[in-house]
């Protein structure tokens, strides 16, 4: 669910796009040092560069996986950098499920736990691994992955780099089962039946 | 000083240039007018710009949905100039299920009958449009899109060009449910139980 | 000479470049799914991604050869997605002339007829092909190329695809010989005479 | 129509675009400092970095108009810096014919006598400007563009930069009447008889 | 018509793509999901993807400041991916001296101690900041900047991130007064005299 | 499992990238064919191309080193277009002390005097080298370099080409000892004393 926070970010970027088509700044190098966000013109010191969103983040473990973003939305100076961070947090058997990031590739380092990762390439291979702490991976650029924390008693926390300040995330279960494409659709995409189709839809939709 | 380690890294990456896949490294301008693959060094003429994979593509219609590439693979002298074409024929009530290109955006120009054409943006939000003859969609770079021809009498024929000479096809069915992926993550990931995900994955495998 | 409708795109262009410089932005990846157009915002559903202006364009034969462009410019939601279509109709004896597009290579696709096409490289080689229906040839990126459907019975239609949403036209006759360059320097340019010049740039100019 | 939160965010962008100079395109890098070309292996120092090409070069006055290359092809340390020089030379009234870089934009430094200069933009308008020692001028990426010393007594000596390794050049009058092209096409594209074509083609060719 | 020299060119460039460094040509996309090193070719499973070098990095704590990097030096299937990280590691009083990364920004995450960091853009302006655990500081690309764990008595671990498989570092002491450049050079670019940079030279340059 | 057909295509590529012109790093384009920025829009005639503040440059010699920039911020219209020059002037003794340009190669033509050269890459390694009139010297991009006139009676003068419209300038020295970095951390970086670092500093700083 969209929080609060999500919807003045979403209506600043619609402001953002409609105005100017900024977006298309893109991903390159940019030809100044550094781009200064709107709102932080009178303080152009070292607080612009510092993102602190993720103080105390390792104290809490959340119930279920959760992801924790430094990109562009959330540490705007980023914009025209070409990098950005994530922390990832899996409770025991807690699982990411597959998805993509249409603008870069993802390596994960695993800083605690332990964690199976899989991506498939574009010929429907699979590449699944067993990660133990230390260990980094890479999912190449715009492939399906996931991760899973089979464990039963230790969590996994993960810290991930891209090579993008908006690396964006497709969440295969969501886009595919919980955004309105029709049953009929999809049954003959998974080639089932309707009544499955809305079995797994029913699932996905969170209840009221 | 150039060290030992220096030495191996200079030996490998000579090595690397000359056997991995190199001309795959980008899809940047080239610094020449054109790539010459290598087997036709002795014929460069018009014949090694011409692809003739496509001739008589019309006058057949296939049973089910059919993708015909024009991409790097199939006309290598693609490579370096960040273009490829596909034709996609549509027999009545012809699906091409949920899918991504990782390496660019796609623009459909349907040339023959009706179209249902949807995407899924990184927000979740579903994008559904009925296409008429004439008619061109876009379908943004890396994210999940699907096109399904609902008529039941008159199929449907579309040209699509590609930003990439090698756009690359993420299929969510079975890079999902095709490759291995164990039951017990497709059925937490989907929130579904593993009996459901078995019968999809059953529907999915081709019989023997 | 400049429609009306050019000068509504110069000015929304002079606008475009006044407010934000952003046409800079280039043809790399952007850092959202897509960007956008301001004057869409309260449309932003399929319609937004959909070009209708092609609709009906295969049931009328133009007198003269006639190119029509789904770019950025038409179908401002390309911005940033990196490929474009166009379709050209040659009537009997039609001629596309000598042109080249800064900004990509064009990938041809005949669809209707026959079509001699052409391309001269940095190294002043030439490269001619006769193509029949269903052939796809690639004009490098920056080169001259022209195309002519040579038949007196049949008419002929291509679909072009571009590496990029605005690759841009110039043409060669247009350009060198109806645009002002003095007569002495093209008399010098092309090793003739100023009334070879003039004779020419006389048959270029359109009859009040 | 644009509100009046439209023209405060306009201006909020003029004076970003002002202040931070909005992020527009950059260079593509290498992976390594620079790349090696495989005969120079034994001696990679300060020499492989020198090009040598152009010594005494003002100390000669050729008779036609001449252009003198450090680009890739003479200098192959170049490749992967994404910049190039070449001098060029002007007797009196000597003139470089029309032409396009496909890969790159030309910045010219005029160091000695005037030029003409001139390019045709894709809405084919002409911009032309007479230069006095000092001055550079910019042709666009792309765009045909010429350069002519109208002086009869002074040569004209210019230092051209190019944002490519190997910015490539089209040559209009030889590309379009000394590759072959057929002059039934060529007159159909000028607008005039084949005789005149004839007359261009032969004034074009080398004599024996 | 290839002349001579076009062949020359022709074959250099041959030779030249098959000894060269030429997978470093760039940090673009890729054109395929991954490129394999030659060495990998009979293990292209889920080890390819995965680095161990970090394995037990954290139970080891370095009596001077140590940067462990996962690069494409260490990691080659980065190649392509434009993403890479480093571990670094501050005892007490620990510095990483002031350097810089040619070819992409860092994003340092603090993940133990606390630090100091600093930067200069291309004004001279200086920007610190003083980082506490769960800290995220962005060094704008090409600058040159340094951390410093000020503590008396608590270590400091940092993961960074990178936009690039291989970002390259210039280590400005040794690179200015380790590498050989004239005492009377860097006497007059610090203007300061020959014995001070003598001395200088003397306490980077390892004792024997 | 890869097939007959994907071996085949690895076997293809292996040779393609052995034998064909590796297609290296490629210059970003604009969407237009140049941007006009905003005051400029009264007059975009050849006058908006033309940069006149290098006129009469070669008529002063300066009494100390002196670099005159042709970039973005002096000439706007080079925004989107990958290219900018300068013109060094180095009296006799004159030094250009240790830098960098953090977006781009420099490409430095010698057109007066004799010129030392040097630059460090990223092994520490420097490449060292004595310029003639008429010399070429490239310095890649992102690296350490200088240049000196160490001839005692003739001035040098050379012009510099960039792969960007902004290359941007770091000042080794300003840099370092001019922006008030802590003097502990100075000394401890170049492993000295806190008084050597502050007598530097002393002569760096303009006296009042």
């Amino acid at each position: 669910m969209a929080s609060l926070k999500d919807f003045q970010l979403m209506f600043f970027l619609a402001v953002f796009a409609t105005v100017a088509w900024l977006a298309t700044a893109g991903d390159p190098d940019i030809l100044t040092d550094f781009v200064v966000p709107p709102n932080s013109l009178n303080s152009t010191d070292g607080n612009l560069f510092t993102f602190t969103g993720m103080r105390g983040i390792f104290e809490n473990l959340p119930s279920t996986f959760k992801v924790t973003k430094a990109a562009m939305a959330e540490f705007p100076v980023l914009n025209g950098q070409s990098v950005s961070m994530a922390v990832l947090q899996f409770p025991t058997e807690g699982l990411n499920p597959p998805h993509t990031h249409p603008r870069s590739a993802e390596l994960l380092f695993l800083i605690e736990g332990c964690l199976e990762v899989g991506f498939v390439d574009t010929t429907n291979k699979l590449f699944v691994q067993n990660l133990q702490v230390g260990d980094i991976f890479v999912f190449p650029k715009g492939l399906v992955h996931y991760q899973y924390n089979a464990d039963t008693k230790i969590p996994a926390i993960a810290i991930s780099a891209f090579g993008s300040a908006n690396a964006g995330t497709v969440s295969v279960p969501l886009t595919v089962f919980g955004t309105g494409i029709s049953d009929g659709i999809l049954a003959k995409a998974f080639k089932t039946d309707v009544a499955t189709v809305q079995k797994i839809k029913a699932g996905l939709v969170p209840k009221p």
